[in-house]
């Protein structure tokens, strides 16, 4: 029986999860891989109290002296951040140790260099971990769609948007107070804004994009709108037409690019993206010959986390017993080729949310400015026994083009009655 | 660039598929595994019009002589049934050749014999297409949940059953007229028990729970009931209930073993196995860590089917071309302990349909019979406006155990108002 050693830098939530599942499963894990997986350094800043540390494991405050450690087979990354883990993973490499994380922003903004390096050492990087927790979107992606043309990819990759905007919903309660929540539920950091503004679907959907589509892709060219100006009265305008908010990123195959964007779509009820619910996540690919798949599951938390980085140590561990380790998983971030966006996103319908200050004529002026852009109205609303100065209209449109709805709306915003900018949110 | 030559055995529609996606995709699968397709015989017992044949393969009536052809590096086996089916996989292993097949009912009565002659020969089998058409499932279960253990897994395997269900509901028709119209859209066989009946459903289940479990599984002992006897009364009834009919393959773990069963669930119309309709199927996997995951997908028909299937080939020709075929993902199958089946599946709430020719006192004596075996009803309802010698009632009923149900069956069976026997459906 090999013994593949096993070194945890960073011990919170996800450090801890791994190091759990591979003494609870050691058995298990053994009996399907043939491998057995030891814990044998822990790596933590700050110091860990020996009894929380994994049995048998050395506990350390560098986690330089893991690179060149010789009881150390991988290397485990769960500091999270940007510095030290893109110079653990380098220095991890070049000291011929393959790795594992979960950290998405490091590989949205370094995956090039890192996959490049993974490559020269002929060493693998697992990464499954990093985008949609427990779902192996990454595995499937990589090796079950390889004999498919991919269209198109959606997902649900933010848990704790997710959450937010399903307990506005179920709960009928507003936006402060479904953060204030998720924050005390341990769903949100104190500072919310990497989730609620989009940029940790972003940096997901740059490596999703990456892997499906075939080439390198610069993370600050995807268009990327949060969820922090939707409120209950969006909630509740969607219900009256049978839809719900969801954020969802993008990426879509047309004749003049890939079309990619984050950012809230109002979708049916019934569609399978409203069921997602709470801080669950879920990815649609829609394939040449295999249509349309979805695979959901927890998108977060220590568990889900921790048993995808738990995935990505037993094929490791199992290529390293047979003595062949590659870098075969990141062939799509090899491409040199850059992925060619599309200058304009196809045509969506659209639904405007308008906070004015009441008074005759605003229905007839708005309508006017969308009918001179040559657009249909869908659909218009008022909300019930809404205050006079803050009064919220709610406008649905036909499929126009993003830069058509946006020369409306820049035109309404700067109407007197206007007490806040518009809320643009797509239709599915 | 390593070439990887591929006969096909069976030329009908995953056959075909198989041809079509290699020529059509051949740059791409260059692209990202690094070899090369190519079909270089096609095997049929009728033949086959030139025009139809692959380009540059040649065309054979016997699959015999495909298993020493020094052009063909993998075989794959898509003639469907048992008997040559089995001699041809037995024959490629032995003569050193890995295989690709979509064939459920052959690895689930002939699994132990040939995974065994997998190991035996160290090569691999790819089965990926047997269940749940282009669905991933068995990587899934195989690698991504490595590190966690399963405790439940619900799958809708059956396309046809499946389509039958949800047209009846959507167009409010019946069974048989459904049935016809799965048929001449061929979506179920001129003879369609193996798909109504379950056993399409079963066989697919057995598979999924030996890789899911890891264990040997006798196919008939898994109890199967299908979708036969299920009428339009009750989708109107299940809709009165906001429910609606699903045939649902389960398995979980107890303390007492495996609950193991195929038959019709009447399910939330919310619930997510309500969302998956027409021919699509769905696994649901629960883990340990994991938590409830989804996979959701075409689940037949020649171009999901052939996807799986080079999804499979190109796996097998990294591997080839790497010069390391192994026999790793039949590992669940080679366990040698039998899967502990639980002696009695734990309780659920069932729903009743009886059809009765009306006399006064027939809901008090059916009350009386559930009430002597301690059962809570939960509701009754009649069917409006039936003829009364043809009069549908329906009950559903509180958790009780399966023994104690069908006990109360049998005597409601034997009144002499029934016209036919009781259907039985389990609720979610």
């Amino acid at each position: 029986m090999k013994h593949v050693r096993v070194g945890i830098v960073g011990f919170g939530t996800v450090g801890r999860a791994t190091a759990d599942i591979i003494a609870k499963h050691a058995s298990l894990i053994e009996r399907r891989s043939g491998v057995k997986l030891v814990v044998t350094a822990v790596c933590r800043r700050k110091p860990i109290p020996e009894a929380e540390a994994p049995e048998g494991a050395r506990i350390t405050t560098g986690w330089r002296e893991l690179l060149d450690a010789p009881d150390v087979d991988v290397i485990v990354e769960t500091m999270g951040g940007v510095d030290h883990s893109l110079q653990l993973l380098r220095g991890a490499l070049e000291h011929g140790k393959p790795v594992v994380t979960a950290n998405k922003k490091l590989l949205a903004e370094h995956g090039d260099e890192l996959f490049a390096l993974a490559v020269a050492k002929n060493l693998p990087i697992g990464f499954e971990a990093s985008v949609a927790g427990g779902i192996p979107i990454l595995r499937v992606i990589h090796e079950s769609t390889a004999g498919d043309r991919l269209i198109a990819l959606h997902g649900i990759l933010n848990g704790t948007s997710n959450y937010i905007l399903t307990q506005m919903e179920s709960r009928s309660i507003d936006f402060d107070q479904a953060l204030r929540e998720a924050q005390l539920a341990g769903y949100a950091e104190a500072d919310p804004t990497f989730d609620i503004d989009g940029q940790d679907a972003r940096d997901k959907l740059c490596i999703l994009a990456r892997m499906a589509f075939g080439g390198r892709l610069d993370v600050n060219r995807i268009p990327t709108h949060g969820i922090r100006h939707v409120r209950s009265v969006d909630i509740r305008s969607a219900a009256r037409l049978d839809r719900t908010i969801r954020l969802v990123a993008s990426a879509e195959h047309s004749a003049h690019g890939l079309d990619l964007s984050v950012r809230p779509w109002m979708v049916s009820r019934r569609s399978m993206l409203a069921k997602v619910e709470d801080v669950n996540n879920a990815v649609f690919l829609v394939g040449d010959r295999l249509g349309t798949q979805m695979f959901y599951g927890r998108g977060a938390g220590g568990d889900a986390t921790g048993a995808a980085v738990v995935s990505d140590l037993v094929e490791i561990a199992r290529d390293l017993a047979a003595g062949r380790l590659s870098a075969k998983n990141v062939v799509g971030f090899l491409e040199s080729r850059e992925l060619e966006l599309a200058p304009e996103p196809k045509p969506a319908g659209w639904y405007l949310r308008l906070t004015v200050n009441d008074e005759p004529g605003i229905i007839a002026r708005v309508a006017e400015v969308l009918a001179r852009e040559r657009m249909n109205i869908d659909s218009v609303q008022q909300e019930p026994h809404s205050p006079k100065e803050r009064l919220s209209l709610f406008f649905t449109v036909e499929p126009v083009s993003e830069p058509t709805i946006r020369r409306a709306v820049e035109t309404i915003n700067d109407f007197p009655f206007m007490v806040e900018p518009v809320l643009l949110l797509r239709m599915e």
